[in-house]
């Protein structure tokens, strides 16, 4: 295998969030804002930027995931909608975002991104968080 | 069939568009904004607001008809990325944007919802687009 076929993590991406596991394509994260119930799925596979670059089994696998994100962040949050977006403009690897939005939000009705700072978690309630999370998403 | 049963397009998406056709699933709008190549795929079907709201058939036939959506983008104009969104703040009926970004839009690298004002197109180059789209997309 050449090294150009390795899954690697985004820096960014890493930087931005903590790992709460991996499901059968994609590793888990929590992005460390707060401020919403914010879960980015990225699939482990080299080199992919399109959802166009996934072949036809994973790319419903991946939106299979994306769903089950989105049903478990509305079980533990309560949330008005659940915005799913891959948008990769600042990162272009593959990645969806499952967001949980409330009426009243920070960002409401706008778009998450790029408005004010993220809110870090405390690392108490980080922990805990992801060990819901992992527990409700039965993450390895 | 009861009214409740009944498909209806939002008033705002069909305010904001034109329709370019129907897929097997879809209905398929182009958003009236020539600042970006910006399509909007809404399903068929009534009462849809989250993804989760379709079985797993249909769930698969949306991204596949987003996945041909944003390669007949990719062919006919020069973009760097395509976002893929449903977000459904605005108007909650499932809707998925289909948007072809270049490096140095208006809105690059954030995303374009709610940036400056949509630029109309003119009604020429609208029919004749709609028209090419309807082509790439072999639309009914």
């Amino acid at each position: 295998m050449s090294d150009e076929a390795i899954f690697r993590l985004d820096h960014r991406l890493a930087s931005d969030t903590t790992t709460v596991g991996v499901l059968v394509l994609s590793r888990v994260l929590l992005m460390n804002d707060s401020r919403y119930p914010w879960i980015i799925l990225v699939p482990q596979r080299a080199g992919l930027v399109e959802w166009s670059d996934l072949g036809v089994a994973d790319r419903h696998l991946l939106l299979d995931e994306a769903v089950v994100v989105g049903e478990v962040i509305s079980r533990l949050w309560e949330v008005d909608k659940i915005n799913t977006a891959s948008l990769g403009n600042m990162v272009a690897q593959l990645h969806v975002h499952i967001i949980g939005r409330r009426h009243g939000d920070p960002a409401w009705p706008g778009p998450v991104w790029g408005r004010g700072e993220a809110l870090p978690y405390e690392p108490v309630a980080q922990s805990s968080l992801v060990a819901t999370l992992r527990k409700e998403l039965g993450c390895l």
